[in-house]
């Protein structure tokens, strides 16, 4: 820790791309199910990738801790531990066969950027801690950043009892104390982190949608974090019938109910486009029951769920009145139910400008080709942002989308984010 | 056979009434499944309606006739036989789970009005038949009116071999001949009924809307069988990704595409109407895909179907057409693919003019309260009718629809269906 350089980390991270590719790999050896990788929240695959990262963080003689939610903070302790330190990570659960990246790369990144350090024998002035966060994929549990926000203590007591998984029907409070973690202090809202003692979050992660491979660029930098309302239990009731026999002016249709409505629902967010509000909409979800519909009955009964984003959460209040205006205007009119149930809202996550703009001077400064972009998708930093750290975000390119099997990320794509994460964490290391 | 008496058959059908009674319940008592009653095509429950109005048959001295596809006919001899018998009858299956009296109403009738002859010692000049048809219900076999169709040469000889019901995995042809019939002679197309040889078919059969209970009316008398389009396979192909990070412009939403393909289905139906075509649509079915789908990834497939009916077969091919133009224009812009797929054909049913107005003439001198309606649901009347049979049919009242558990049929509106069928059958027997 004595030998210093004066070369930027940043020029030299061939060995940490290849430790990267290594860690890779291992992960999706240990996570390989039958279609893609499994890293479950709370479940086998997850611990495995935390085993993983604290076995190098042992290596790297960081220090370890670990919350009362089971997250891993691995830290490069700085010359200066009085001072906020500078966090990056991402969670290391995935969806059911999805895909080796998606949360994991910004984990790999961060392991790789304090690799870096110690391979360089330096010391950070400030404290560098790497964060693996718990189940933050929505596949598992039904409630988001569980993980991000049990550390900042914003996960609701109930959803600890009222969240079960549904593949083995166990809550997440018992998952949590299976595991080995403290689900009473989450349930008590006891903060794990403090927002004077951070500096910054930065997350790097692959981008989910397909911006970045259709502008042929390898790194995004985020300018904002779209939040969400979603509807999980979206049902239309109206009443089954003889499909030939039941004269129109009768008949309480759940199916044509339901395209009125998602027909409406597409029309107001093209009118939303079209003044310039950010809005996005998707409708996953949308079926009849298959224990009792049939080509010959009239559908008594649908269901389907919505998802609609926006960076701007007031204009998602917004859209939540206009949509139940409209169910029941449908349902006036056509003697049917359109119950859009319940929603779960996660916040916008406001990025930091200062930070926005340091990561696109230094990706011009190192000669990243970079675009500016929204994320669509939600992610940790989110949390962070929400809880008064400043935050940022590096978009990794990744084909074919995330959340799936073949998702596709090209190491050399890569390490051009992680270029940009290292150059970041040192210039704000050494500022101020 | 030899005490004939003056007064007519309808004035008295107390112990008919009482004996279709006793027949109900011995159907239900034999067919009982968890929900409803279960009379399989080809299946046991069926098998046991036959056996008991076979049964009736022996004690009523009845000729028996069973027939290649093992469609029951049970005749009393009229006086001169060489002139064309008078049929009537319907179908002995239900649907799983369905009620008592889809179908076996029309057979108990017949039983019962045959019954009342023998109990009046008299001879008809006319055979007499009551046909026990098999297989009508689709929910066993995935082709219309089996039986009929077989009766009259018309079955295709491929669903033979094609059809498979879903809950054996065993095809037509098989079920057949386990049960003792004959499905090579089906196969070879050999007509079992010749038209010349009949007068003309009645069928008594539940009404299957509500139309009777909403005007409180017990007895309806069909002007005519709405024909049906059937497309059980409809699928819609769009692409999944992900719900937050896919720009709107690149989507191919298989929901969203649908809704507004359903739309416009529901709009053209709207628009026949106005202009006083007869059209009734319904999308019995629609679902992403369980699998797959999640609230967060934009749906990629979708399937529905369609069953489409009216009384007029070339409105139903314009509609087909008009639909996969429409399927077209929004796949093309949508970049998703609409694939209606292919669809069966009932051609609608002719109801001969001439006993529709002797159905109503007798009804008013009988003081039947009734009231003329077209039949939205098709009946093996239709395969008679398109046969060139002269058919015509009565409606009984029936609550809650049928297809279902909760069928209910009060024996006294029966008891008037039986009336105006005891009533028909005497009068076009004595005429000419």
């Amino acid at each position: 820790m004595s030998v210093e350089s004066a070369d930027p980390l940043h020029a030299d991270l061939e060995a940490e791309t290849a430790l990267a590719a290594q860690l890779f790999d291992a992960l999706r050896a240990g996570s390989r199910s039958s279609l893609g990788v499994t890293r479950a929240s709370y479940g086998e695959g997850e611990q495995m990738a935390h085993d993983l990262m604290r076995a190098l963080g042992r290596r790297l003689e960081l220090e370890e801790r670990i919350d009362a939610a089971g997250n891993l903070y691995l830290t490069l302790p700085g010359a200066d531990r009085g001072l906020p330190a500078i966090m990056t990570g991402s969670h290391l659960d995935s969806v059911p066969d999805g895909g080796n990246y998606d949360g994991a790369a910004g984990v790999v990144a961060g392991m790789a950027m304090l690799a870096r350090w110690r391979r360089a024998g330096r010391r950070p002035r400030r404290d560098l801690t790497v964060m693996g966060v718990r189940a933050e994929e929505l596949s598992w549990f039904p409630a988001p950043y569980i993980g991000s926000r049990a550390a900042w203590g914003l996960l609701d007591a109930e959803a600890l009892d009222t969240c079960v998984r549904p593949d083995t029907g166990r809550t997440l409070a018992r998952h949590m104390a299976e595991a080995g973690f403290d689900p009473d202090s989450v349930r008590r809202g006891v903060p794990q982190l403090c927002a004077a003692d951070i500096e910054c979050f930065l997350e790097l992660h692959i981008e989910q949608g397909p911006l970045l491979v259709q502008e042929r660029i390898p790194v995004g930098v985020v300018t904002g974090i779209r939040g969400n309302l979603r509807y999980k239990n979206c049902h239309v009731r109206g009443q089954y019938g003889h499909a030939g026999a039941e004269p129109r002016r009768s008949r309480r249709d759940a199916v044509l109910a339901a395209a009125e409505f998602l027909g409406r629902l597409e029309a107001m967010w093209l009118d939303h486009e079209s003044r310039g509000l950010d809005l996005v909409c998707t409708v996953g979800q949308c079926y009849t029951d298959a224990k009792v519909h049939t080509m010959t009955k009239i559908p008594g009964e649908l269901w389907f769920t919505m998802d609609i984003r926006s960076q701007d959460n007031d204009l998602l209040m917004q859209v939540d009145r206009a949509l139940r205006e409209i169910a029941r205007d449908i349902g006036d009119r056509r003697g049917v139910q359109i119950d859009l149930g319940a929603y779960t809202n996660a916040l916008p996550g406001p990025i930091a400008p200062a930070h926005r703009e340091r990561l696109a001077r230094l990706a011009r400064e190192c000669g990243i080709a970079h675009v500016q972009m929204a994320s669509g998708a939600g992610h940790d930093s989110a949390v962070f942002g929400i809880s008064g750290v400043p935050t940022a975000m590096i978009f990794v390119r990744n084909e074919n989308g995330s959340h799936n099997p073949d998702e596709a990320m090209d190491i050399a794509d890569f390490a051009q984010g992680l270029k940009l994460l290292v150059a970041a964490v040192e210039d704000i290391d050494a500022s101020h």
